[in-house]
């Protein structure tokens, strides 16, 4: 017998009231109690996003809201930014290459933010561009860029919309959809939203409906704009994944009642004590610079494999973490700490990384890196 | 929002296909499946109890099955000794006196376990005495009395039997009821075999049996001998508590799979893990001898108060351990690691006792009882 942690960046742990709320009989997507469901549900997710716009709710995971904002946005031939500081990056150019959106790509060495200058010159040096593709947090590195102040230089343009990948980011820090005018927020449901995996959200400001007013690109199941005018009549398009909106309502409950600015404190701290953990065991961080409240890339040791940490990690102590992928691969392991996570959490991560290096031959004193997290987790 | 971590010595956790079976709609107690199921339920429950006799399943709490343990094997006036180390041995006292049996006292002091030769010696002096009533594990106190060594001398007397409260005991510890003769053995839901409260089991040996057919005082809900009659046809004389059996069907299967020495040996491990990290981090544990594997009786620092200590445990950290009772009341906290518990859960209690105590001024180096733990815990 042994007990699973679920410590991967998404999905993540449910709390046990939406695992309640989503076992009770499933309701018919078309029945007046749904559509009331649904308003309610749609009210709470637009103080989510902090906009007063549409949040369209889609079937889908985050890749498929993801793939709706470039061909809703754009069409063949048009031109887009893209920041590409990791896997998630990559995913941007690549949906943009399939649609034939011609892309210009700001590379991002892996484990850096992107520096804002670099989209204020690319935008001067071409007016053309009609979309800024970003990561809010690069799942693959660990790293957040900065989307308040790409978002600053971004609407300087008129003619320019952002576009941010939040997937990871939404729920775990502070991101003004309006106040600093981000034009495209995405989410899923399997990260800081507590859910299981099938839901993808999107919000979208006029400045982005305006753009999706030209947009040419083949689409049928990811049209947005039908599904705006459905879910303004509380309906969706297509059939609703009924349960997981069923469960969404209780998650917002429950995140309502933390209230959103402890909502991020809390993930703060926790990040902050994970970070400290590393630290104090001996190790590095594998982000450079601005590393995001969602999870912790840290560096295998010199001489140690990080696959290795991450499956002894997985098959003696039933944590599930992640790995590193494509170069990173063995090279670090990733801790995330969003969603329904708390103290204990990042003690049982502490703790069993440690564990685990010493039993690999990693001079670790074991407390030492647990000691570290309870100092931070402590002043909660 | 805080999760919440139930450490206390039952009710325990419950395994999440344990939580899903129960959940599933309700068979009727009377109907051919349930029958089906509690039979093999039955013939699991004696692999369990490592006895080739019945083991009847009542619906009530342990105590109901204390009583059972009196009023069907005693007449009023018949005298009874009762090894009384803590509330549960007072317990015993109460029932026999409640029932008008006469009691032979073994006080023990509360930390200690019982010394078998004073049964010897008391047996000796009086074979009037029908029942010995003890506890396996005496949960007020986190002694263990020794059963083993207690059976042996009772088993020497034909005419007097032995009386085994394993509530806390079984399935934590080896007790062997047929090879060591445990006339009868008491065990309850919500401990070591992770259900909810509401069932209590209890195996009797022929040599108890045969004492029932003579015991004379008066009961009516806790019949055995109408009990093992319907039970022995995979019925129960009243109604069955349904759900409970479909989740301890469940248990069961988990259970086996892990194998009984490897249950037992994983108790061992998380217990001597706990009592070394409250070692580590400078307290002192309350049992003078025979620490009990189900729970962890510690001692408050000297100008400490153990109340506040499991306050707060539970309001800033989410956790329900268990304080001191009685006397005891402020100068104790209990830590629990029995049923559904691994190697985390030690790591909780020991990083949230270090937190807690800082917290209060206890001068305690952050780290050092978890990393007693994991040493411990490493080898597992």
């Amino acid at each position: 017998m042994q007990k699973r942690y679920l410590l991967a960046p998404g999905p993540t742990p449910i709390p046990p009231e939406v695992l309640g709320a989503m076992a009770l009989p499933i309701l018919h997507h078309r029945a007046p109690e749904f559509a009331k469901l649904f308003g309610s549900v749609r009210e709470e997710l637009k103080w989510l996003f902090q906009t007063k716009n549409d949040v369209l709710v889609l079937v889908s995971t985050g890749t498929g809201a993801m793939e709706a904002s470039v061909t809703n946005i754009l069409s063949p031939g048009d031109k887009a930014l893209v920041v590409n500081g990791g896997k998630f990056g990559e995913r941007w150019m690549k949906i943009c290459q399939a649609y034939g959106v011609k892309v210009e790509e700001l590379k991002v060495e892996w484990g850096y933010a992107v520096d804002p200058a670099r989209i204020d010159a690319a935008l001067k040096n071409d007016p053309s561009i009609k979309a800024v593709y970003i990561q809010a947090s690069e799942t693959s590195t660990g790293v957040a860029h900065n989307t308040r102040a790409i978002a600053e230089i971004v609407r300087k343009h008129d003619d320019t919309i952002l576009v941010v990948d939040a997937i990871t980011g939404l729920g775990v820090f502070d991101l003004r959809t309006d106040e600093w005018g981000l034009d495209i927020v995405i989410a899923g449901s399997q990260k800081a939203l507590m859910l299981p995996p099938g839901l993808a959200f999107m919000s979208l400001s006029e400045k982005a409906w305006r753009l999706a007013e030209k947009a040419k690109n083949q689409r049928f199941y990811f049209n947005l704009k039908k599904e705006r005018e459905n879910q303004q009549k509380n309906q969706t398009a297509y059939t609703a994944a009924v349960s997981l909106i069923v469960g969404l309502k209780e998650v917002l409950r429950i995140l309502k009642e933390e209230g959103l600015e402890k909502v991020f404190s809390r993930h703060r701290l926790l990040a902050d004590a994970t970070r400290k953990s590393m630290l104090g065991m001996g190790l590095s961080l594998f982000p450079k610079e601005s590393p995001s409240d969602a999870l912790t890339a840290v560096n295998a040791p010199e001489g140690f494999d990080g696959q290795a940490i991450y499956k002894t990690l997985r098959e003696k102590y039933g944590i599930t973490a992640a790995g590193g992928q494509d170069h990173l691969k063995g090279k670090i392991f990733r801790i995330a700490h969003l969603g329904y996570t708390d103290t204990f959490d990042v003690i049982i991560a502490a703790s069993a990384v440690e564990m685990v290096l010493k039993g690999m031959g990693y001079p670790v004193k074991l407390g030492s890196g647990v000691g570290m997290a309870q100092e931070i987790l402590m002043k909660s």
